[in-house]
């Protein structure tokens, strides 16, 4: 058994997944990560290692025109090679991506989730299989450690996590996971070289080249300037966001007995680090997640909260808020609907 | 008052740092950093703000010949133009700097700091003041991030703390402190501007610009492609190290009551993130600091512990050892004095 695949296999035991009797939807972008885990995952299948039921499915965001089409062309083939079911989705037609308000990129994988979100629930699946390695976890450290997220960003993605379907701004915690079976063990590089070895296909998005983007500049930029002073600071990075995500999650126990009610009195008693984090969960818990909030957000509510005057308030984004009233912080979300 | 004065003040208040009736040694090499703490709180003394007695202490490492020489009269020069004491220390000269094994950088910082500690100690002063900035601080983050040193090192350094010697691998607790009164808010182009409006002149460390060294990669080449990306990274960085520090304080009140004395069994019962500070508060209870050690020595550790085979060793900088022994693990301090 070639090398990867093996290594897989034992990673899928460490993470205590299903071995038969489930549907597993694995996403594919059709770059050389989600290539290689949709050839290895058949291989484990033809060798009767895993009897589950696959299927691959494919957002088409439509942001680069043939280029998307033809992608999304190619991970249907591939899926009919490896003779697993396809499933292919693409943005609201009246909504596209490119229209929206925000940030591109993280516009682009909300609509993704939420397709693959939906392809999990109608199959009744296990979970969603994601291609994440561990230059993905180090570029998610760098990139929330610029923007100044705190342990809990530079923490990065969790191997297994509950899949939360974000609509209409309330979290239905779903019976599927979200599940990165690559996420602690493989580079970039070795997917290619898997591919390579196997000759196997992958395309490149040229998104992926375009130094507008943030994660771009950390992977074109940043990434191979810290490899001159560490030459493996991409498996350092992705270890340490483990370890800090541990750190994250002995933390979050104490805090989530005390982001509840949330008074000048209650807040006084803590750090200030332990403070944000409060406010952090007090906040995830009214907003659902944590998206585009930082430092300056938290640190907003907590001279709120300190504050002598009354009725003032702290926006954030998409016009939610989070006013004052008799001493106490309320969140108000004036997220409108359109019809 | 100078903004940058009051600014100085309100800190040193926020600090709890003494007003009168003490001595406090000011660590000046020369730079800009130092140079302002200097004439700063020369400006608090003479509106008596400040009624205290300041030596200013400068350290030539003889590691740039006349340059350095240079800097050292400067310093002096400066000293006494503010009325202050000066004290100056150069290398034993038997043990020049760069003759010394190791880290070139480490080693500077050593000497230095075990002369600042010989003359606090000697003036019975209440603490070092340093210039560190949070230029230095985002640095500092910077570089043990890119080494692999967990949560406790992106702590970065602390506004005030006791002032350990080491003086033949025994730490001494010492009675005074070491304070940063510049970390919490200053950054480099604001001393800069200081000295400017002062008319007061500094000196530039050719050694600030060798690229061989980590930290002016950190500085000259990393930080300014985070600033494309966050304009006010250095201030996020240095207020995340400020969390980060608290963050592992309150997990280090958990490890400590558990680093007593380590079996397997008592490890198993926590998780990685934890196993790993409880290991790194037992060597540092043994080795005195951490320096040199990053996550392959405490993973070597570890695995040392959980392995079955009994007899093997881990070997740690300086050819110090941790050893298994009955099912326990031993530190063994072969470092040989020369004579």
């Amino acid at each position: 058994m070639n090398k990867f695949v093996r290594n897989l296999l034992t990673e899928w035991r460490r993470l205590g997944l299903p071995f038969e009797d489930e549907t597993m939807i694995i996403a594919v972008s059709g770059g050389a990560d989600s290539v290689s885990l949709a050839v290895a995952l058949d291989d484990l299948a033809k060798r009767k290692k895993l009897n589950l039921n696959f299927i691959i499915a494919h957002f088409n965001h439509n942001l680069r025109g043939a280029e998307s089409e033809s992608d999304a062309e190619f991970v249907k083939d591939l899926a009919g090679k490896l003779k697993f079911e396809f499933a292919g989705g693409t943005p609201d037609p009246k909504s596209p991506i490119q229209n929206q308000k925000g940030n591109l990129e993280q516009n682009a994988r909300s609509a993704r989730y939420k397709f693959l979100g939906q392809v999990a629930k109608k199959h009744n699946a296990f979970g969603v299989l994601t291609a994440h390695t561990q230059n993905d976890q180090a570029e998610t450290l760098l990139f929330n450690l610029i923007r100044g997220s705190g342990l809990e960003g530079l923490g990065g993605m969790r191997s297994v996590r509950d899949f939360e379907i974000i609509e209409k701004f309330q979290i239905q915690n779903s019976k599927f996971k979200i599940i990165r079976p690559l996420l602690n063990w493989v580079q970039r590089k070795d997917t290619e070289s898997f591919c390579l070895e196997n000759k196997v296909r992958f395309r490149q998005d040229t998104m992926n080249d375009d130094l507008k983007f943030s994660r771009v500049r950390i992977r074109k930029e940043i990434i191979p300037l810290l490899q001159k002073l560490n030459p493996r600071v991409i498996e350092t990075l992705a270890k340490t966001a483990k370890l800090l995500s541990e750190d994250a999650e002995e933390l979050s126990n104490i805090s989530q007995n005390n982001s509840g009610n949330i008074t000048q009195k209650s807040l006084k008693a803590h750090s200030k680090s332990m403070r944000l984090r409060v406010l952090r969960d007090w906040l995830k818990r009214h907003r659902g997640d944590l998206r585009q909030i930082d430092l300056k957000h938290l640190e907003g509510i907590e001279r709120l909260i300190f504050s002598r005057k009354s009725g003032q308030l702290i926006e954030l984004p998409d016009g939610e808020k989070v006013i004052k009233r008799e001493g106490k912080i309320v969140f108000e979300n004036s997220r409108v609907e359109k019809s």
